[in-house]
């Protein structure tokens, strides 16, 4: 654990995070809740839709062959959504329908209204009936017993109607992850309130709840530890109650950074600490036993900047692949470079930048001029990260280069 | 209002509905409850950060003037991080500095721990000082009185960390719009219901209510109107408490079509009625008056992919406007043509597809074979819309073609 371990490629800490999580229990939610949750099971069609053949327009429904231009055929009865006709269409016949109504039996044709004219008891069909016409089959969309949606997978609000038309009233999601947030430091200060000289207001509090909610979890944060041994050991105790404890500061190499001095006093079992990333080298991760169990503990950079970036790089997939979903690295785009780069060390570099589109219609990536990484305005106002592998040589005006687009 | 009115196009329908929407009043939320909230005024930083020049890493703060390699200083004191140190570093000396901690008066540069030698109260510096290094200077991120985000803005989690660096406990956003949802006929019934011959199970209640709710919304869902005039027009004088009214069904020209009648006698102002979309066609907007004033109302197809694609097309921008943003239509992309495509008519298609990338990188629409616009399912598992402009000739794989990515 000291300044000299080797220090874990990015893909390698994911993977690692990734591989120790464990799928949470499922829940039952009502369907008007499961916008953004994630599917537990795989949703069974509970009906047919559409349940029976029916009309797609309003009109008239004919048997085709007497259908032709200029025929005219007796009205039977009147089939319409949610009251269908139960007689049977016989030669010479016509049934009046409306759009979503059943095709009554003898009938296999629909002449949308447009095309006929009406008169006292009777049709005339105008354009002759093409066998078939303007009818949805039975089924069309899916079938009673038919896999509508496969779990895994995060639910849209199409999902959720398309759930609602398979008749489910509720759905089987996966618990939301509960994540506990700590920041360390006697120098942080809660949002609003007075800060004196030596302090600063904290970033990573409220932007760690922000990104766990956005990413399906139930956040709690536990405020602001100072550096004394005692209290940090008394807010870690309560990670208990959370699958996943999430603490900012204390992990670099400084004298003042006791986090993990109390981690390892809780039993930590590390499985790593400093990872080959700029910024977020001292992102640790392990799990400490508590009295509940054992919680997973990624203990973040107390820069803001290296917080965030961790959080999007590691505590997304952990929270996917709690919720059962793979876990994946964020997906990387292509783009140009709009500006030059240096050549890169050993640390996989994650770059501020901008995106535009230039004008033969290219994603262009350029980096802010300033990176330093204690900028949360430069991170706020990014559009993307620019990200450059261990070693990449220099790079110029043009050249491809992966972006993860931001947000 | 009949058959004959022509079509409205779509980009105008969208102009018509944003230029009628109002924007909400502000509300003041705690930071921790802002994530994707619209900002309602700009953010002024209450503090400047760093307030003032601090270390970027562990290690002494030096007057590089006597920092040479092999010098040996005298170690006056320590500054860490919420714990400034009030002295001057006078020449000879050094004082040991931590991330974060305020640079002591004297001192112009940081040796990092790496490049020293700590003896007893005396440190060696290895590497000679560069005047200036390792210091964050005051305000390199932000000074106070800067704005930091300005309005309107939808808060993103990094913005939300940026809001706590500037000393803000809570943030002026956009009351939440709050839409009412009635879906209408008699064949409709609750998903989880018994579906009885003839009925469906509602895909546009859970539907919209999850789409207006993804889009910052407080969503209501009413309940499911019968084809009874006294009914609908009960459920309707509810509008008056919300902000805009979605309705589903009722607005093509069935005679089962009760919607526009009963909305008739609520004294609508119409907007418009039919546009030149497919599907979508039968959009209704305008407005009517209620007890507490006026509310808009959307009158949406009861076609569940009509209704979704009216949302994304409509609802999502008039969300958006009422929050105070622009309530521009969705972003479109270009891409290559999957499979051939018939010429368009006067109407603007919305044909569902799936994405897909080329060996060239280029990205690929290629649509569904099948486009009944019943078929939930298709929607569900859309990865794009695939935009054809009316009267677009006939295209052929390869082609270039605009496509609204979904989700």
């Amino acid at each position: 654990m000291g300044a000299k371990t080797p220090l874990v490629p990015v893909a390698d800490a994911r993977r690692m995070i990734v591989e120790r999580m464990r799928v949470l229990e499922a829940e039952t939610v009502p369907l008007e809740k499961a916008l953004g949750r994630v599917l537990a099971s795989d949703i069974v069609a509970r009906i047919s839709h559409p349940a029976a053949d029916v009309s797609a327009m309003d009109g008239y429904a004919v048997r085709a062959a007497d259908a032709a231009a200029s025929s005219t055929l007796k009205i039977a009865g009147e089939s319409a959504a949610g009251h269908p006709w139960s007689g049977e269409v016989k030669p010479g016949q016509a049934v009046r329908i409306f759009t979503g109504a059943y095709i009554p039996t003898g009938a296999d044709s629909v002449v949308i209204q447009e095309d006929t004219t009406a008169g006292d008891g009777v049709v005339t069909i105008n354009a002759a009936a093409v066998l078939g016409q303007h009818i949805r089959k039975a089924g069309q969309d899916f079938h009673a017993g038919d896999i509508g949606l496969r779990a895994p997978r995060r639910l849209t609000a199409r999902d959720v109607g398309f759930i609602g038309a398979m008749n489910h009233g509720e759905v089987p999601v996966r618990r939301r992850p509960r994540v506990g947030i700590i920041s360390t430091g006697d120098e942080i200060v809660m949002p609003g309130a007075p800060v004196k000289p030596g302090q600063l207001a904290s970033a990573n509090g409220p932007g760690l709840y922000a990104f766990a909610v956005a990413h399906g979890a139930e956040a709690h944060h536990f405020g602001i530890a100072p550096d004394n041994i005692d209290t940090l050991r008394a807010m870690l105790e309560r990670a208990g109650e959370v699958d996943l404890l999430l603490t900012s500061g204390g992990v670099s190499v400084g004298d003042h950074d006791l986090m993990k001095q109390v981690l390892g006093d809780l039993g930590l079992d590390l499985a790593f600490h400093k990872i080959a990333m700029r910024p977020g080298k001292p992102l640790l991760f392990g799990a400490i036993k508590t009295a509940k169990g054992t919680a997973h503990v990624m203990g973040l950079p107390g820069n803001p900047v290296a917080a965030m970036i961790c959080a999007i790089m590691f505590l997304g997939p952990a929270l996917a692949a709690m919720q059962g979903l793979p876990g994946n690295a964020p997906a990387l785009r292509t783009a140009r470079l709009g500006a030059p780069m240096k050549a890169n060390d050993v640390r996989e570099d994650y770059i501020r930048g901008s995106l535009s589109t230039n004008d033969d219609g290219m994603l262009v990536a350029t980096p802010f001029s300033r990176q330093d990484s204690s900028m949360v305005s430069a991170l706020a106002r990014a559009d993307a990260l620019i990200v450059r592998p261990p070693f990449a040589p220099a790079a110029n005006p043009g050249d491809p280069v992966s972006v993860l687009p931001l947000d």
